[in-house]
């Protein structure tokens, strides 16, 4: 059974390798009648584009997305909505070299393991290019949310050990860009954590017992490469607390139910209850490396992988329209699956 | 669409209420031809038992289990395996004063919303009586993972604020013991974190891109109720570090590949790479407390919950067959996926 | 991957053997704040028992249903409604002399080929006792149906080769009761056709291009025991015809959009059109016989089966609230899906 | 929840309108390590192709599948495999008298009802056009299934009132050519029934007890475009047999147990025997007419369609390799559910 489909109400399915013809993807069952912005959608997928800044791959692609079907004069029309992203730059030579070794903590080895053959051209489906069709399918769950005034926000909030507290400027600090430089002159790579928030949430969405919303926004986020935590509200700090702090006290605001805290965030017994969805993702560092790394192949060889190759020193600001979309995915979905 | 069905290939449905007549499950898709130790899933069952230790709930209840179908001679015949606990102890009078008012934290409120009824008796459906169905489903899965030498052990490794270095013990250190006396003379609660291993899982298993193995194990945790957060290997900690820190190399150990570090939890890419998977969850402190709390009801109005009613000082210990039976329903799962 | 759950929006999932201690079900996803009428469940299993009349199995039960959950105060809350009924009738031995040999035309064979193991005790999971769980869970999506106005009517329109004109009285024509009880004599069976009808559906039920409204009518059909055949609307009939003959004109009745025929069946384009929903249902004949038939053993043995065992003259009649509780599934579940 | 999906081992998903940028689909879990062979693919296609006689539809298309993923060195990898067909033929005025009327038994009137919007040119998702993805990923699965020697064959057993006994040879018999030839002069349209078979079949394919094989294959059926009834060995012609007549005794066949009859159609309860599956399936005549035909529009105003638009007379012998695609889907989707 297959694992290239995300959704029950909202589908999304999508396809493609860093290196074949193109990525893309059908997402089904968006309402019909819904104004389809194209435009948007590019703007999110130019969002998580390689090449915009010095600590990230410098890989850059026109990455220009090409809607195939749903649509007619601009509105959805319940149909699957196809899209498209063609490859444009396939100089497959440039991993050559790797087609033998396992790279350190890549899907290298598992692929192998798993289907008997890989796609060693870019790391093939496993590459960070699949999430393309995640962002473009979360730009069509976006225009469907943004209807019901539901709006989503990531932002960083930590690389490496330094943590961001004003995650509203979209600079990152000095002694940050400082730690990437040093980094990338070292050849090496570090992780980071992504904080998310979506206001507009109506109170009542998610499915217990195993689909509530906050598990299956788990779901989501722990699908995204090189994702390695999740929490919700309070998480792991929660789990230290004493319930008479941890405990939101319900209070009448104007004729409104709302909590005076939000250790929850956001979500009771699994069901939204109208209060900011607040979550947190962490990513380990990039594992392609600018320096030479021990590893065997597969015949069980020792060999060394030498630092090529493209790659981002830190994948945590690219990876924000990344975690929206995914956010975007499954409250749509959830939205369509409780009306 | 509901949600009260968990997995692909093997499905747990379940059922039931904290004062109906009764919880139970369903489970679908498991082998034929496995011997059904009934012994064994009591024996689980007796695990989360409540009132076995002064920190958790008063309530004493049989649980026994009874299977009603899908078995001939004591071996499954491939047909659903049906099994049910009928409730014993249901004086649903402890629970009228709670008819009306919204209990801080508990999903009185999202129920409310969502359902435009529920049952107040105990919780109803959102009692921690419902996780009864999840470790008889996985006791199921288990049997079937021991005949692939496939063997979970959950442990504890923090209380409140309170780690656990040994967690081989099952005795809680005495400070711990301390602590959770003074919570109960308080009234109050604290959470917890419980780490997790999976030892035995071969290479292979799991189903990219969203489908990733840990991607269900985080949505399989997240589910169970009172969890914040889940992390797997390095977790929120591998944020920090940097790429030539967190890379497991690969080496060849007398014939197999193995890697010299573990950070990626047994799971690369989404896949299992045979090495150990581990992964920790957050509990949040329980919200039910043996003090008066502000709240309002379904009115709006204000209302004080009096400090009554049956509940544990932290859930944590309880928990531990829980998250080892949720464990092993993904396992199982992804085995029967991939096969 | 298996196969004992139906339905996506509205779920059910059954089990159990006709010699084990029970058979029941699941239903998962029926709306809140339904008005649960028991004694109609219990109404409906009735219409199927068998031992009413005489070419039917002497066979005769309580058949008594339990629900288990998902209620309070006689309402659905949302949750999970399983229902049970616990086994009366277990004299296994009637069915010792089967345990080895494969009954022509029945399940023995296909399953010890799929399974490796079977219940022999009358016919485990394949036996017709199985539908006593589609009966129940029917019946609850018939409650949820009421409320809509939508009815669904089953009549006997053949049995053998008699046609049955009349389809509103509930007496078989005598030639037809001549017929079964010559046949009763003989020790051997017929089969038979089931018209349905279902009035009041809206029109936009329906999910295309797999999902068709009468794709999925069909699949529930087929699904029933015995069941070779299935056609909606003008069926193998119109095959014959021509398109100006065929096609349903579309006419404004009052206001009303209305098709002046109904070769359609009332679906068109697999997405009801609002006109009466009509299919009919071909159910061969009974494969127990009073007399004995040769087959072979496990071992391949040649062996005679002797004629015993309970069985049915003809197993239309006691199919027709089957037939009733397999469309209000489909539609209960397509209602659900797509509001 | 959405319906342009098929199958849950082996998922085809498909996408595109007549008149749009293409069509196309994503299949994902057929194995890896199977060898694609792209002209085989087209070579399917190119069976489906309008304008190949005089009684079926004049345009004429290239058809020219693409792969655009889920492949290296011409192996599948266990990667999703998109494949897309672009339309060149978008002469989309030939349907603007269209856009208003509701054409007789064409599911513009219920699409209209259920999305409040649709693409009228060529039908939009409507238009056969849509099966060129359905016999695409048929051709995947066939590529499959013929690693296990199982073979697929659709033949037109039925045209008009005309039955064909002599399956085997592809050209139609002159009584029947003179009856199109007619039905072209005259406007007018007719259908058919088309036989398939499956040889090869293991024994034990088929999930009981609701995704029985022959369920699963009546789905199928019953979701192409202008089918109205479907059948699985006696079909409805076994409703009027006697069980001592109908029942398929088994023989030991040099070792082999075999039937020495087949009414059963190669599947019993539901599960494959090892006999050849057959069955049938009954098409509607073509609803676009040549000559003029009363209806209403979307104001419930009556007005005449003119004669006018591309048509087939019978659909019936270009529905061949879209059968065959459907069967090849199931089995291919069974196999891997049980293996």
């Amino acid at each position: 059974m297959p694992g290239n489909s995300f959704g029950k109400a909202l589908v999304l399915t999508t396809f493609g390798e860093s290196h074949g013809t193109a990525v893309g993807g059908i997402i089904d069952g968006l309402p019909s009648c819904l104004e389809i912005d194209v435009p948007f959608i590019q703007a999110e997928l130019n969002r998580r584009k390689p090449g915009l800044d010095f600590f990230s791959s410098p890989r850059v692609e026109e990455d220009k997305v090409e809607i195939l079907s749903g649509l007619f004069e601009g509105n959805s029309t319940g149909a699957p909505i196809a899209f498209i992203v063609y490859n444009q730059d396939q100089k497959s030579t440039d991993y050559d070299h790797l087609i033998d070794a396992f790279r350190p903590s890549h899907a290298d080895f598992t692929w192998e393991k798993k289907f008997k053959i890989r796609d060693p051209r870019g790391g093939g489906r496993t590459s960070a290019r699949e999430t393309l069709a995640r962002v473009a399918g979360g730009a069509l769950a976006k225009l469907f949310l943004q209807t019901k005034n539901i709006l989503i926000n990531a932002t960083i909030c930590q690389i490496g050990e330094f943590s961001i507290r004003d995650s509203s400027s979209h600079l990152l600090p000095k002694e940050i860009l400082v730690f990437l430089e040093q980094l990338k002159t070292e050849g090496d790579t570090t992780g980071g954590v992504i904080s998310c928030t979506i206001s507009g949430v109506p109170a009542g969405l998610g499915e217990p017992v195993f689909d509530k919303l906050h598990a299956d926004l788990g779901k989501a986020m722990l699908g995204i490469n090189s994702v390695k935590g999740f929490e919700i509200g309070s998480g792991f700090r929660g789990a230290s607390m004493k319930g008479s702090e941890h405990n939101d006290l319900f209070v009448n605001d104007n004729g409104i139910i709302k909590t005076l805290t939000n250790h929850s965030g956001g979500i009771q017994g699994g069901i939204s209850n109208g209060e900011e969805i607040c979550f947190r993702v962490a990513f380990k560092p990039v594992s392609t490396l600018m320096k030479a790394q021990q590893t065997v192949n597969a015949s069980g060889e020792p060999v060394i992988i030498p630092g090529k190759g493209r790659h981002d020193v830190c994948v945590v600001p690219r990876a924000l329209p990344i975690v929206e979309a995914m956010a975007a995915l499954v409250i749509a979905d959830h939205l369509l699956r409780s009306t």
